[in-house]
């Protein structure tokens, strides 16, 4: 039995994944099985692979349970000294994020914002991080609040240059975007299953300097989400310190062979830019505008401002969804917008489909375009 | 394409599950999606039915992404005020899992500890409550080190004697365990869906009482196990704060009607009271002894002592693998043992196949056994 052909989510993940993907859950293996602990193995190995490095070269990949935000958190729960300052770059709401788990474990702590249409102003970075006493630097990758991509490579050498350890929330671009993983610098990345690899939601990982990471010793908040614990029973016997969502790994390792198939990294980043590119398009064809200037948008996700004051997006959403497309709500706080995502088992007939449906459904609205 | 036929697991879980479970996590539903919604209003509710309460009546089910472990964390640091102090009953490793998790926090904590083959001492429990300080008791229910089942109960009335909180850590018992949970006394219960539910692991549940969660306020310490913030998401839009494991929500919902199917609780305790009764026979025929009476053994796993002091257990762990069966290392601490679990997509005929692979195994050792 074939599950039912469902909705292409055009949304920031959970995501379409390819049949074979989900059907690599339909397994249960022991999460102590020798079987199983060899697929552990080979993601991590793997995901190192993805990012340009490897354990040999000094670096590691730790995978923890639940959604992406507890990865985030395992980092920053797990690497902060209590003598700690990090200094957070904002320009969204996951940007917001980063700040608030740094808060609840009451880690000093400065945000340098800008507008969630804007690139982080680079020269405050550095201005900021003069001023000295900070150790920790965090900045969202691509802020799916917006579509933004941020300039994570100019970040990590003001990070560098200050002596700070570099954090980088790289949850939906890990694995869809080129970017020279080494020269960024960073200690510390983070992404989830659901995104740019395809699998299905239920676990996160941290790519980590080894050096980094062996450094956090006692620093640990919490006993889930203990990052280096974490590390050291993957390594101590291959096995997860809490039962694993086994289905899950499978499914995402899986989803790496078919990365690899597809041609890696470079294959499926043009792939997205593409679903991007010809969705942007045939959005401003029909009147549609972004929320982002092209130049600092990337191809992940695309804020579009609604077409007009009154725009009811709830029936534009249903519309859409009953003619089978999801799409996703806006999220930036200064402008009226939803979002259409470009990532996941879609390709270029899937995003004609999508413009098909909308162009439709502002007929039935009566939409009065550009 | 069904998957390959895998081994059967005679383990506390991940557990053999159905092959129509698993097939429910072929689809990809967007985590904002109305269908996905309702089927997580569904679960909810469903699992407050299976211990016999109600949302009118009070109570609350949360779901919270991760292993079971992190499900217990999320509810310790979620509802212990900065003054609060514990008292944690311990006769096993899962005790002092929650002894571990209460100190990472800081919070005051005293133990109780039995050996590992013997209940609570109920009259040191009441003694100790009774010298006063006391705000929280947690104990394990089925303790899956050795098998024991806990006096929850008991333990419930000793804890409201004291006025205190009572958390039950019932990770391997819910589902599959008879018991009335409302003479139980507990304002907080733990399992996961990889249980006696037989979902697949990826997220664990709190059943709460409502009064004591909205007690909890400004307690989290954490941001992504914050059991109040998540409770609060859920009823308010309906959906996670932070991305679910979609497809294992999906098989949990499948599981939930399979466990009705099969006659709710009663019916799926009398299976396993089976598995454990017919496994136990075999394996005292054979001349091995449980580690734990028969009167305090319950019917989710068993500890089987080392039948002599020279037993290779590697060796006939991976012999039965060959032969196509998992079964489990031991646990406890003052006797060397192995575990067989009861509990899963498991029948009489499951437990005969197994029985007659240990004889063989039992036979290629050449293990002498009575």
């Amino acid at each position: 039995m074939v599950g039912k052909k469902d909705k292409p989510l055009f949304t920031p993940g959970p995501l379409t994944t390819s049949t074979t993907v989900k059907e690599a859950m339909l397994r249960d293996l022991g999460s102590r099985d020798g079987e199983f602990i060899g697929v552990v193995k080979k993601i991590r190995g793997r995901l190192l692979k993805l990012a340009g490095v490897s354990q040999s070269q000094g670096w590691e990949a730790v995978l923890m349970q639940g959604s992406g935000t507890f990865a985030i958190e395992s980092v920053i729960s797990s690497i902060t000294p209590p003598e700690g300052k990090w200094l957070v770059v904002i320009n969204g709401a996951y940007g917001e994020r980063l700040l608030k788990i740094i808060e609840r474990h009451g880690f000093a702590v400065d945000a340098i914002r800008n507008a969630e249409n804007e690139l982080p102003n680079i020269a405050s970075i550095k201005s900021t991080l003069a001023k000295g006493g900070f150790t920790h630097v965090a900045v969202v990758h691509c802020e799916t609040t917006s579509g933004i991509m941020n300039p994570v490579a100019d970040i990590g050498a003001a990070t560098k240059a200050a002596g700070c350890v570099y954090f980088v929330d790289s949850m939906s671009a890990f694995g869809g975007v080129e970017f020279d993983f080494e020269a960024c610098q960073m200690d510390f990345l983070v992404s989830s299953a659901n995104k740019c690899v395809q699998g299905v939601p239920g676990f996160g990982f941290a790519l980590c300097r080894r050096a980094a990471l062996e450094a956090t010793e006692g620093y640990s908040r919490t006993f889930s989400l203990d990052l280096l614990a974490q590390w050291r029973g993957l390594e101590g016997n291959g096995q997860f310190r809490f039962t694993p969502p086994t289905h899950t790994l499978l499914a995402f390792a899986r989803a790496l062979d078919e990365l690899e198939g597809e041609g890696g990294i470079p294959a499926r980043a043009a792939r997205y830019r593409k679903n991007h590119e010809s969705c942007v398009t045939g959005m401003r064809a029909m009147g549609f505008t972004e929320y982002v200037s092209e130049d600092l948008q990337g191809h992940i996700i695309t804020s579009f401002v609604y077409p007009t004051e009154d725009f009811d997006f709830e029936e534009f959403y249903d519309r859409l969804n009953d003619k089978g497309f999801v799409i996703y709500p806006g999220k930036v706080t200064k402008a009226n917008c939803f979002r259409i995502g470009h990532i996941g088992h879609l390709f270029a007939e899937d995003t004609e489909m999508l413009l098909s449906a909308i162009r439709e459904v502002a007929g039935e609205m009566g939409l009065s375009l550009a």
